[in-house]
């Protein structure tokens, strides 16, 4: 490696300590994002890399999940169709979801202490909670659904109640109107990450409707992801999960 | 009056029959106007006309109630502040209320059938839902106010659901994310009218978030209102309340 | 039922106060669903279940008609196609408008007291207005429409304002411009409801320059829906027809 | 002038014809700019230069129309307040109307054929609305004015229908909704200049309520200036009425 | 007629004077409206009808197409597309431009006095351009053309100049920044007509970039139709235009 | 309490099972909301109830904070200025930020295990920042605070990495472009939660781009909250730091 | 040239001096523009003339380069797609990149000294960096790509700091939260052109987001162009590293 | 300085390999920050730090010209008012210039060679034009002024043509419609930067209509800041102007 060369060379005093510097100053850059490639690889280890898959082709897609999966043996895609499965299997053994478009390699090993709760308000809310879903199980975190929630019939929510209160975090997916995560939020402890969808029509807006509704909600506690961003908030949910199997070495 | 006038010039040959038919038509904007009028004033006996106040001087509002009260005996004035108040009590015997900014003339006359049940999500709604509630019943309806029953406690929403399922109507305020309506919608059996209002910071945006909530809420049933329009639900409330107290006779 | 066999186990000495106390608490939120549940069923005797068809597949919407069917014998379903519409009558007997997109199986039972009147403003607005009066009609309200009734040729609404006059409930629908409810409010005395449509082009930007119109507008007694929302406007419709033919008593 | 000297100069053969055609393109921008500002002069003989006082001190605007005045003896200012007002009359004998905020010096002139009629919808919108007449007459249109026939009233804007269809051109003012030239769009036969106001609230987004209604108008027939520029539609108001006037010979 | 019918009853003492004049309260509306489309079918003898469209099946606009064209001899329809011609000239003698979508039954008869001239920015607004200039030849108006004269290579405007003066009123058709009819409204002394584009990609948001620059232009003398509104500007630019050839008699 | 007394009386025999099962499904709601608060009270043994102080006046404040105060001991009032903390502490011993605009009774008593980082962009978000912090702190997480760190000097960022690295969750807060969050996210390991600022000027247009920029991170792991929310953010971060502290024994 | 014609006429008195006046100014638009173009055409030597092709059909676009590449010799048109290409090549000897979709005629010759270095933040922006990369080759600049460099992980764009420090002018090309650009105005000295992609979704609004960020930047020293405009960025960049190439004699 | 420490104490064998490896990439990010200040210090020798004093108390202002005057001879204030300038003059030699808003320590040594040219719309645009040039001059560049050149009156433009090509990059200052810019990039060849302004009312939405106009700009060769943003175009236009200067040695 390029910094014990400099350095025998320093010691064997091929080079004066005003180059050594200089070079180390050059190259601090690269080097620190080494080490921080080392550093995060060795974090994640077992853990998957994740690929976004819409808009590359299956080809692009099939020959990015062979190479990380000959380094890691884990790999997790998004946004998957059909044909990139297609062209996926056919260099390794690969899974995929149609429902969340999660395609991937290697199993989940989810941690039996902690879990996160993911809780949807319609069945049209489904893609997006799952995405969540898969994303969060695939990186390590048990995961309980609870879909069909929504605040029009707010009861089923209230059967649930117990087992959001037993999470460490909860991902709370809605569209149209957006108002879940605020409900859920004035009933339920643990932390509440906020999933607009761009379900419904009209004033919706793609999705504007709900991010604002979660934006605003007058319940503290909530933190929202971007429109129809699954993979983000069952990412981040994992992330706060670990905390709680962890604690402080997490 | 005119038309009988015209007739009368018809009937004495005094006008040809084209005169008449070009006079009849030419004024037919005219007498249709007045005959709304007419229609309207006595469908409205003893209703109050009535005022928008901002925006114009305490001279010209004392001005017009003056007038109105001579020819009515019932005024109302909405989004008054002291100096109007000051004006027009100087000119008639009116009150003043200075939360939801209502200033009238001739008192209410509650029917004591059928009720207007205004609920608020937060206590900076109050301005706003009781100019809604103040405006029902100066119009004639009962009113019952349950204000700070906003979805992050949700618990206070519940423990007034008996009387919410006795309205006519309901008439929900709410700000920030506005979600209240949608909650009631999926819990209580009456119409509603829902009041975005402009309470919030940031991503409220003096009140879109809110309104573009009650828009896309997924229970059916609400009708929505201008941001900060407690004056139009308030009167839409009492319309439809009154269709509840006549039945098909009303 | 539980709350029996709680209660036969309290009575039996099974169970202590306190977890007698502990149980009901938790079943609070579930009995309170069901009762929730059973109360509204009842009070909706006769009545549809609503299933938003859009985004679900034929058989999707086929397997839960059939399931309501059995319950209830009366379903509606909005936003569906001919495949739905094939779908469904392979299980049950259906009927299916392509104008409204409503997708029905059971007979409108119009009470004839009471009507809705339904008034849009130009032949595009025509599948919204439809679905609102389909709706109304499908719940058991007496709907008159008007279509074509739009504000560049005012005439034609002045030759129907006497049958808008008699409703209980007007629904206004209009696109572009959305004026065609200030229009209205300014003629008529019953309560509107107002649907802006997508209909239009350049600046109405799918239906937003309608709403906003609509939600400003300077003739009181307005409510507004979502844009498209027909259905929403129906079933508003309905309930408030409903105060009109019973009164108090309804 | 220097295009006479440059012409003396290459008859005097002190330049080369390569000299002169450089020169000339050369100039040929300043020169155009020249001869447009005296071609706008001539066109405009007699009439006012238009002068924005909004955002300028009193000093500055006395001492623009004190250097019009001298060369023009007509000028308007619009967006004037008092201390414009005051501060300009020290120098020259200006007239100023506080509600439209004209300031101006010289009498308009009304040419006796041909007339703007302008309407508006609510008293808030009377200064847009004076703006917009007081525009037009300085400028030497006849100006006829009809405020207050918002269309929530729709029976005052009939009876001066006669006078709408006598006009060249009309313009119509609206806040709120913004529905008033639709209306008259529908009703009346002359071309039609709309002005949005910011008079509302709420959803009315200062104007943009009024202006995406104006735009998307069904009547055809309708052009629209920005939010409460009442001088802009003075101002084309006035040109399109030129065009009646001078018409016949035309 | 049944105003006739009516004062003959009346003469002939078969109706009172109540009844009569109940008779022509009732029927002031409908009188209205008919007296309006006679007014209107006068005013615009020999002129033609317009129908939009698009969302029309080819069959339903033939169908309009042959019902207007047996009462009025010329129809105008706008955004049709070959389906619709293909169906039209099934039933009447039809002419079809594709470029603008308008297709027509009778020969425009320009006037020879005035005229509009039609200036677009690039190429791309062609299709709208040709809309507005083919609506006023078809109603009736001598149209000049100026096409691809955007800002970008201002030259190409300056070539035209002379013609633009001659104009009764201009249209200036541009999407992108929109900007041209600013820089025209700074040279040229006609009333101008702007029309905003949806031409442009990125943050034209589908011509709302143009649609504001026009709004805004700091240029007076400037009225904007909505977005590829080349129909209303071609229209408005005609009744413009008809004022200069007719002036008050027109 | 009620509960009892209705077992007291159906042991008694002095209401039947019909009656009790009738007011048990009557007051379950408010029963559960009763359980609901109490349950919520324990969680938070010692923790501050919350009020939010802009739009309220001195005295309201104080009468809720010495209400609040006589019961719990520790309040945390939000958006508080000198005249509230005037008020407040005439009743009771408070303590004021005026940079956070925080306002409290009571110590905070940091947990020692578990430590939330706030970093922030520049110094005109030291507010927010401090909101966050503050809050935080107030509910028990120890707080390191890093200001100033913003993109346009990356450097400041990196020479606190190892502190980020060490964070239960880091805030991230930050108006202009709001870029901070997707840089830390690129490099730290804990959850982000990211607060957009209303700093900035024109098309920040009053933090919606900051807040549009981290919705639309590619670093996955941000939730983000309203703008300014620097309260929503605190009690958040606190809420996942409680599950770092407690996770071991979670 | 008609410039001579007019000067030979004027020195053989065979027109006066009003009349050559007349002319000079009536042609100076004219002139101008002509001479606007030449003087363009001298500095543009050996340089292409640009066509944007989308919209245009394979046989327009081949027509026009047909008329260029005859004139000119070097012709770039952006935009295209592999039926233009084929229209093309069938006319002239042409290139064509689907990624970038520029097809051009000529060789690019970049002048040696100074350069544009374009860096991209993800693998979807690609198209819209090489359509910049490519059309300042083409133009004549030379050209370093460093893409996928996106903040998410920063450590790849300290990897080419030096590369980036050695450019003329940067080109920053950034989707979804485009921080990119403000990062790099953090660590780089030479001038960034920042160009925002609609790569994103959800709350990313087609690139309404990145731009945002952009304009927001709180890095002084970047110039924004619009939404994926890679080849206006191209552009700029190229006039301004001519710049630097040539110096003040450039 | 520490590196040289490490490096004695490597030399002295009193640390190891290891831990001097170890500790360099420990500090690689804090080294890189030091690196980058000093060799931004070094290429902006005798330059001026930039201070943003709007937000800031005069002392907090004072304090920081104070501290960066000791340093560097040459402080830049942006957004200052009068006791920003009464505050630093108690401590320093500064000059204000209250149009701008500009404060500032030291002299502006303008390079002969090379210049900025700014031109502005309106005189509405001073402020932020002057901010622009002012910028540009302190930091060392020549700058020409054109003011009150907009495309309404567009001879103007034309007269200062020359100037405009002379200079090595133009800044085009515009509000209202904004189209300044796009004008110019027909007919000039410097690059150009496109500064909004906010100035405007109605639908110029502060701005954001010039922003988007310019954005647009059908001429290519235009980078675009932020609304009000003279000081990042002043900024951006020096770099450029540097290149111009230095060429290749800049």
């Amino acid at each position: 490696m390029s910094l014990d060369r400099l350095l025998d060379d320093f010691e064997a005093g091929q080079i004066s300590r005003d180059k050594l510097k200089k070079e180390l100053l050059r190259q601090s850059f690269i080097e620190t994002g080494c080490a921080k490639i080392d550093q995060l690889r060795e974090l994640r280890t077992g853990g998957p890399e994740v690929v976004y898959c819409a808009g590359k082709t299956p080809d692009q897609v099939a020959s990015i999940f062979d190479h990380l999966n000959r380094h890691n043996g884990r790999v997790l895609g998004t946004r998957a169709d059909h044909a990139h499965f297609e062209a996926v299997r056919a260099v390794a053994d690969a899974r995929f979801d149609p429902v969340s478009g999660l395609l991937s390699i290697g199993e989940p090993v989810a941690d039996p202490a902690g879990k996160v709760v993911v809780v949807s308000a319609g069945t049209s809310d489904l893609d997006v909670a799952e995405e969540a879903a898969g994303t969060a199980e695939f990186l390590g975190s048990r995961v309980d659904r609870h879909f069909d929630c929504g605040v029009a019939g707010i009861h089923r929510l209230f059967s649930v109640m117990d087992d959001l209160n037993d999470a460490s975090v909860i991902i709370a997916v809605a569209g149209m109107e957006g108002a879940l995560p605020s409900v859920i939020g004035g009933l339920a402890l643990p932390p509440i990450l906020a999933v607009p969808t761009s379900v419904g029509y009209g004033a919706s807006f793609q999705g504007l409707a709900a991010l604002l509704t979660m934006m605003n909600s007058c319940a503290p506690g909530i933190g929202v992801v971007n429109i129809d961003n699954g993979f983000g908030a069952g990412y981040l949910a994992h992330k706060i999960n670990m905390l709680a199997v962890g604690g402080r070495d997490g």
